[in-house]
C-alpha cells in the first residue's frame, strides 16, 4: 500500500568509497545510507517475516565489510541492491527510505528539548484542556484518538459522563490498555481515613507531585475518577513538570544540571508488607538530552544521599526553585470534579494535587493507574485504521 | 527499635560556618551534614506522620538560608537541633545519621559499574543457579527470601515442582507481586503456531534476547513455566547483558559509550491492534553512570534512525560486538525446563533464548511478566519480618 500519491522519485542512485555507503538524491535533498545499514533493513522475506514484521536475522549474519556491489531504481518505486562479500540481494521500498534517511535526523533533533509530540502549558492551559464524553469516546474511534492524542501531548486530559459506577476509572483504560496493579490494589479509594497508610487518603492539601517516584518502573498513567465532590475546597490542581523543567533550564542552567545528575531518593513504606526504595533523578534526560521523566513527591522523598558533600546546598536551592514553580499561580491548573468526571495525567510528566477540603460533604475519588506504551500504540493502530496517513511509512512492508 | 548493640556514640558535635554545618565526630570518622538537609530530615512528628513515615513539609517550608542555632547529643542517642531564623526545633535518631552520613558516599559509589546488590556471571554460573522448591518458597519466608535475593542479585533463578495446573506461573508472581498485562495477556502461550504473530510462538532457535524493547517501561520481569518439553532440543539459554556491557566497556570504552550514547529504535506490529514503538539505548545508564538496563533484541529493532550519520558504521560495530557476546559460549548457560520447572528473568538485565527445536514431541512453555520493585520491596519486607537486620536504618522512625 504504497502511497503513490506521496511518492518522491529519487533522481539518481549512487554508490560511494568501494561500497560502504550509497547515496540516493532527491527532487529536495540527497541522503546517504550506509551499507550495514540496508543489509539489516533489508525489506525481502529472509530478512523480515512478512507477516508478522519481525526481523529474522541477527547482527551475525551481516558480514564483517559488507558493501553494495549494484543498486537499482526499479520502476515499483524500490531500490534494489546486491551486497558483497556474499551475493545478498534485497530491495526496499523508496518511500520508506525517504521517510527514514538519517543523515541529517540526529542534528535536526539536537536542539529540541522534547520528543515532537509534546507541548508544554502553562496556568492559561485551563480553558484548552479536552474535556470529552466518555460515550463518544467509548462508541467512536475519532473521538477516542482525539481525547487519547490529548493525553499524548499535554499529558492531562477530562472525560466526562462516567457510568455511576464502582470502579468505572477502570472501564477508561479499557479502552486503550491495561490496569498496572500496585500494592494500592487495581485500584484505590481516594477519601479521608482515620489511619491512613497514605497522606492521599486525608482530608489535608497535597503539593503537586508525581506519583509513586519510590515505585521502578513508574506508572506512566494515572486516572481520577470523581464518585463525590461536595465539601468546601477539594479542587484538583495540575501543572506541567516538563513546563518546570524548561523554566529551570531557561533560568540556571547550573540548577538544571544538578536536577538531572545526581538521583533523589524516594520511599515508601506506609503499610505492612511495602517497602519500596527507588533512587532515581527529579528530571530525568534521556541519553540525548531530551527531557523524558519527573519525579517529584515531597512525601515521598527521603535523605538525599547520592549527592556530592559539596553539591548538596546548590541542589537544594535548584528543588527549593522546582517546589516553587510547582507552587505557583503561573503554572497551576485548577478545577473542581464533579461525580462522573474524571482527569487523567501522565505520571512521568505532570503534577498533579488537590487544595485541602473540609465542611459537611464528602470528597470520593477512585484511583488507578496504567502505562504510556499502550496508549501510544492504540494511538498509532487508530491513525492506521482511520487511514490518517500518520506512520505510514513507519512499518516495513515487504512486498 | 534503635539497635542499640550496634550503636557508634559520636564523640563531639560542632557547629560550622555559622551553623550552615554541623560535623559529628564518630570514633572512626567524622561526618559534615548541612543545616537544609538536616531540617529536611527531621524527626519529629511535624516533619514525618509517625504512622506512615510520609513527609509532611515541603521543600518551601523550609526557609530560606536555614542555620543550625545549636546541636546536642542526648543520652537517648539523638541529636536535638535548633534552627534559625524561625526557631524550629526537631531531633535526628544518631544511628539513623552515622547510616545516611553522605559526605563521601557519592565517591565511595564513583567507581562501581553496578548497584551493590549485584554480581554478574558467565557461563560456569551454570552450577549456581539458585533452584529452589516452588512448596518451599510458598510456605517458607526464608526460603521465599532466599530466592527473591538470588533474582535480585543474579537476575535469574530456577523453581522446581510447580503445581500441575494450567497458568501457575502466575501463582509464583502471587508470591511477591503483581502481574503486568500486556498485549500478549496476563500471561501467554509459548509453542509452535501456524501463524504466529510473534516468532517466539514457533520452533526456531532464538537469539539470546531481552523482551519487550519496544514497550516503555519494559517489564523488569519474565517467568517461563515449563507444561512440555520432550523435543529435540529446545534448551533455555540465558546470558548476563550487565556481563556483556562490562566486557565491553573494558575491551572497547569508545564501543560502550556508543551504545550507551544514542537511543535504538524497537518496533512491534505482528498482531491486529497493536503497534508499539520505543527510542532507548541498548545499553542505559543512570545519571551517576551505574549501568541500569540493557535492551537487545534482533527480531524487535526496527531501523536505527537517531545516531549520527558519522557514528553508524562504529555503533553497528559495537552492536556487532554485543550480538557475538550475546551468542558466545563463554557467557551462555544452558538448562532444558522440565515439566513443572520454572526460571524467571530480570529482563532488564539476562537475556533469555532458546536453541531450536524438532521431532515428534511438543514444547510448551507459559509466560508472563511481572515488575521488579515490588520484589524488591518484598525482600525489603521480609529481611525486616525475620529480624535479619539489612535495612533497620532504612526507614525514618520518629520517636
Amino acid at each position: 500500500m504504497t502511497n503513490l500519491q506521496q511518492s518522491t522519485h529519487p533522481v539518481s542512485v549512487n554508490i560511494l568509497n568501494n561500497g560502504s555507503e550509497i547515496k540516493l538524491q532527491w527532487p529536495d535533498r540527497a541522503s546517504r545510507y550506509h551499507a550495514v545499514w540496508l543489509r539489516d533493513n533489508g525489506q525481502d522475506q529472509n530478512t523480515r517475516n512478512p507477516a508478522n514484521h519481525q526481523k529474522l536475522i541477527t547482527i551475525a549474519d551481516i558480514p564483517e565489510g559488507v558493501f553494495v556491489e549494484h543498486a537499482i531504481i526499479t520502476d515499483q518505486n524500490r531500490l534494489e541492491l546486491g551486497f558483497g562479500p556474499d551475493q545478498w540481494t534485497t530491495s526496499i521500498d523508496i518511500e520508506w527510505l525517504y521517510a527514514h534517511s538519517y543523515e541529517d535526523s540526529y542534528q535536526e533533533r539536537a536542539n529540541t528539548m522534547f520528543a515532537d509530540n509534546i507541548t508544554t502549558w502553562n496556568s492559561g492551559f485551563v480553558k484548552n484542556i479536552t474535556r470529552s464524553n466518555y460515550d463518544d469516546v467509548r462508541t467512536s474511534p475519532e473521538a477516542l484518538l482525539e481525547w487519547l492524542r490529548a493525553v499524548d501531548r499535554y499529558g492531562v486530559a477530562i472525560l466526562l459522563g462516567l457510568p455511576d459506577k464502582n470502579a468505572a476509572v477502570l472501564d477508561v483504560i479499557d479502552l486503550f490498555g491495561y490496569i498496572r496493579e500496585t500494592n494500592y490494589g487495581q485500584y484505590f479509594e481516594i477519601r479521608s481515613e482515620i489511619n491512613p497508610i497514605n497522606l492521599a487518603y486525608t482530608s489535608i492539601g497535597l503539593q503537586s507531585h508525581t506519583d509513586n517516584p519510590y515505585r521502578d518502573p513508574v506508572p506512566g498513567l494515572q486516572l481520577f475518577g470523581c464518585l463525590e465532590n461536595n465539601t468546601e475546597g477539594g479542587e484538583s490542581i495540575v501543572v506541567d513538570g516538563f513546563r518546570i523543567a524548561e523554566t529551570i533550564r531557561q533560568e540556571n542552567p547550573r540548577w538544571f544540571e544538578l536536577l538531572c545528575t545526581y538521583n533523589a531518593q524516594f520511599e515508601y513504606c506506609g503499610s505492612t508488607g511495602t517497602h519500596l526504595q527507588a533512587s532515581r533523578p527529579m528530571i530525568e534526560c534521556g541519553p540525548d538530552g531530551k527531557i523524558i521523566h519527573i519525579r517529584f513527591n515531597n512525601r515521598s522523598c527521603a535523605a538525599l544521599t547520592e549527592i556530592p558533600y559539596d553539591h548538596m546546598e546548590e541542589y537544594y536551592r535548584a528543588y527549593r526553585r522546582f517546589g516553587d514553580l510547582a507552587n505557583s499561580n503561573q503554572l497551576e491548573v485548577i478545577f473542581k470534579l464533579q461525580p462522573g468526571q474524571l482527569f487523567i495525567t501522565d505520571n512521568t510528566r505532570v503534577l498533579h494535587g488537590r487544595t485541602g477540603f473540609s465542611g459537611p460533604g464528602n470528597r470520593w475519588m477512585q484511583g488507578a493507574y496504567a502505562d504510556k506504551d499502550a496508549l501510544k500504540s492504540k494511538i498509532r493502530v487508530l491513525e492506521q485504521s482511520l487511514n490518517l496517513g500518520i506512520d505510514a511509512n513507519q512499518v516495513v512492508k515487504i512486498y
